[in-house]
C-alpha cells in the first residue's frame, strides 16, 4: 500500500482523539488497587467491527460481544472493559455477569442494550462480582470525558509495564479525520491471566462491512503478527467503532488510505505490547523473504518468533545463525539450505551455502541494542514475505510466570 | 498391546547387551576433552533401520546415512558417531568428511562401505576435521569391546548431564533375545548445537522391512513423544541394528512382543533425554484423552508440552489449570469447555464446567515432586488419546541458552 506519509500524522489522545467519543477509566474495586474499569462511548450511532480470539475456550464476554455484534448488524455505542478478572471458565454465572455489564452500560450510557460491547481481562476461573462491576459502570458513565482516552488505556492494564495508546490524523482529499486506539498486552504475571485487548475509534464514517474489512486487514499484519510467548488467550479481542463526526465518508476509493492509517495505529499498539512483554528487554523484528508464498513466510516467521532457542540467543546477544537455520528448516515450509541467507541486523552471517563467522562480532553488537532485526531468506526463489514482532526470552519471563505464588 | 510383563526384563549393557555386538567410545580430539567418538559394530550381517530428522536443513551425515540405507537395502554392520561437531551447514567439505568417516569405518571394521551408517552431533556451521575424526575411527576400531556399550553412550554426549542407556531381555516362546540402546539428548549449551541421537541393537533376527516397521512404531510413541523446548534439529536420527545372534527369528507373529520390548528401551532412553533436558528439574507426563482422534490428542499434548506458560507454572509448582484450558483451546483441535476436565496428578481442578479451587494445595504438593502428571480431557466424548513427556522451563534454561558466550 503506497500512501504519502504526510497525509497520516501521529497525534495524541488515544480513543478520544477522534471527535464524538468520550471515555474514562475508574477504580471500582475488582483489583486490589488502581483503575480497573474502562468505558468508551460514541456520542453518535457508530459502525462497529471486531476480531475475536480463535481459542476454543472462550470467555463469557467474548461470547456475549459476538452475539451483540450479530444482533446489531455491526452497530454499537459503548464498549465496557474491566481488568482484574477475565470472567472466563465461570459457567452460567459468568455469562449472567457479562450480560448484566451490558445492561448497566446501556442504562447509564443511554443507549440500547444491543449497542454495547463488553470485554474482560484478568484471572481465569474466578467469578467477577456483578455488583462491584455494575456499580463501577455507573461511576464510569458519570466520569466520561472528551479527554478520557489515556485514562481508559490505563484502566485496561493488568500487569502491563506501561499503557499502550496511539492516534493519527489523516488529511484526505475529502477532509480530515482521526483514528485513535488503546491496547493492553499479555503481561501474564497474575495466575491464569492472559489477554490481549484493543479498541480503535474513528470519526470517519465507515459502513459496518467496510469497517470490518479494514479492521481484519489491519489486525492481520499488526496484532496478529506479534508474539510474546506463542500463547493465545481465552479473552483476546480488538474492537473498532466508527462514529462519523468528522463528516468524512470512507467508501471503496478511500479504503486503502483508511486501512493504512488504521494499520499504523494498530502497529504502534501491537509493538507496544511486545515491548511490554513479560521479561522483555528487546523488540525483535523477524523478516522472512524468499518463501514460496506469503503464507509460508508467515509460518516460518512465526516459528522463529516463538523459538525459545532464538529468543534466548537474542537475549544473550549471541549471533547464533545456526538456530535460525534449524528453525527455518523445521517450520514445515519449503527451505533450501544451499540457497538460504541469514542476517542479523545488516550483517549476513550465512549465505551461498557457507558461514561468515568473522562477521559475528558486528552482529553481536547489533544484538546488544534494544531493537533487533532478524532476516531469513528461505532460498526458494519465491516472492513470499512476512514480518513479525517478538521479544527476547529472559530469565525474568520464567521468574514472573513460575514464582508468582511461591 | 498386551504383553505379559515377565517376558520383558530390564538388564544392563546398553547396545552391547545383545550378543554379537561390540562397541566403544574414544577421545580423539574433536572436543577439548572427553570421549567424542563412538563406534558400534555388529559381528554378523545385520538388518538396519533408521528414523531421521524431518528438518529441511539436514546435516551431511544425515544425507549420507539415508543414501547408505537405500543403497544397502536395509543392511549395516557399523555405526560411527562423533560428538563435538554437528557437521551441519558445512557444504561440500562436510559431505566429503561424512563419506571419509564411512570409508575409514569400513576399512577398520572390515566391512563394506555400504554397510556403515554415520551421525554427528555438536556445533552447527563448524567444519569437522577429517584427519582427526578418521584417525579417531582407527583407534576406536582397535578398542571395540563386548562390554563397550556404556562407553559408547558416554562418547555421544554433548552437554547431557548423564549418559542414556537401556536394555531388556525378552523371553519368548521361541527363545530369548535382547534389545539394547543408547541415546543423547538436546542439551544445547554449546552455541548452535541441537541433536537427539539414538542407537538400538538386538540379537533377534528381523528382516529389514519388519525392523523398520518396528522402529517407526516404537519411535512414534517414545522419541517422537518428547519435547524439551519444541525445537527439532538438523542432525536427529535413531538407528536400529538386528544381528540375529540369539537365533530367535522375529516374524509377523512375534512382532507385537518385539515392538513392545523395543518401545520399552526407546521409552527409557527418551525419558532420560527429558530428565536431562536443559535446566530441567521435573519430568512432566502429559496425558490427553477425550479427543476426536489420536492425532487430535497428540496435537493437544504437543501444544501443552511446549507451552512456556504451562512449563513455567510447573516449575513454580503453581496448579494453574487455567493455562491448561487456554492451551487446549488454542491447539487447533476440537475442545469443549463445558465438558472438559483438567487434573494435576490425581487432583481434578476443573470439571463439569466449574473449578475446584479448594483442591489447589493438594495439586501444588504434587507439583513439588520431580515426577509430575498433567491430564487434560478435551470433553468431545471421543476416544482419542496421547501421551507426551516434557520438562519444566526454568531460568536455568534461559541462562544456559542465552549466556554461553557472554
Amino acid at each position: 500500500m503506497k500512501v504519502a506519509d504526510l497525509t497520516i500524522a501521529p497525534i495524541g489522545g488515544a480513543v478520544t482523539a477522534p471527535a464524538g467519543f468520550r471515555a474514562t477509566g475508574v477504580a471500582c474495586g475488582i483489583k486490589k488497587s488502581g483503575l480497573d474499569l474502562a468505558l468508551i462511548v460514541s456520542d453518535r450511532d457508530a459502525s462497529a467491527a471486531a476480531v475475536f480470539t480463535t481459542n476454543r475456550a472462550q470467555a463469557a464476554p467474548v461470547i456475549v460481544s459476538k452475539a451483540q455484534l450479530a444482533a446489531s448488524a455491526g452497530r454499537a455505542r459503548a464498549i465496557v472493559i474491566n481488568s482484574g478478572c477475565a470472567n472466563a471458565c465461570t459457567g452460567d454465572a459468568g455469562a449472567d455477569t457479562a450480560r448484566a455489564m451490558v445492561e448497566a452500560t446501556a442504562r447509564h450510557a443511554h443507549c440500547a442494550n444491543v449497542e454495547v460491547l463488553v470485554a474482560s481481562t484478568g484471572v481465569i476461573g474466578v467469578e467477577l462480582d456483578c455488583d462491584v462491576v455494575t456499580s463501577g459502570i455507573a461511576s464510569a458513565a458519570a466520569a466520561l470525558d472528551r479527554d478520557g482516552g489515556p485514562s481508559a488505556a490505563r484502566a485496561i492494564m493488568t500487569t502491563d509495564p506501561f499503557p499502550k495508546e496511539a492516534a493519527v490524523e489523516v488529511t484526505a482529499a475529502t477532509g480530515a479525520y482521526r483514528i485513535g486506539g488503546i491496547a493492553k498486552g499479555s503481561g501474564m504475571i497474575e495466575p491464569m491471566m492472559a489477554t490481549m485487548l484493543g479498541v480503535v475509534t474513528t470519526d470517519a464514517a465507515v459502513a459496518p462491512a467496510l469497517l470490518q474489512r479494514a479492521l481484519t486487514a489491519a489486525v492481520d499484519v499488526t496484532f496478529n503478527a506479534i508474539s510474546v510467548d506463542g500463547e493465545c488467550s481465552t479473552n483476546d479481542c480488538v474492537f473498532a467503532l466508527a462514529g462519523g463526526a468528522s463528516g468524512v465518508q470512507i467508501g471503496d476509493a478511500e479504503l486503502p488510505t483508511f486501512i493504512e492509517a488504521l494499520r499504523r495505529v494498530c502497529e504502534a499498539l501491537a509493538i507496544g505490547i511486545v515491548r511490554g512483554g513479560e521479561g522483555a528487554t528487546k523488540l525483535v523484528t523477524v523478516r522472512v523473504t524468499g518463501a514460496r508464498s506469503d503464507e509460508d513466510a508467515k509460518r516460518a516467521a512465526r516459528a522463529i518468533a516463538n523459538s525459545p532457542l532464538v529468543k534466548t540467543a537474542v537475549h544473550g546477544a549471541d549471533p547464533n545463525w545456526g538456530r535460525l537455520v534449524a528453525v527455518a528448516g523445521r517450520a514445515g515450509v519449503e527451505f533450501q539450505l544451499e540457497r538460504c541467507a541469514i542476517a542479523i541486523g545488516d550483517v549476513e552471517l550465512f549465505a551461498h551455502g557457507r558461514p561468515y563467522d568473522d562477521r559475528a562480532p558486528e552482529a553481536s553488537r547489533h544484538l546488544q541494542g534494544t531493537d533487533v532485526e532478524l532476516h531469513v531468506d528461505l532460498g526458494t526463489g519465491g516472492r513470499g514475505r512476512a514480518r513479525m514482532w517478538t521479544c527476547d526470552l529472559s530469565a525474568d519471563y520464567v521468574r514472573i510466570n513460575a514464582e508468582y505464588r511461591t
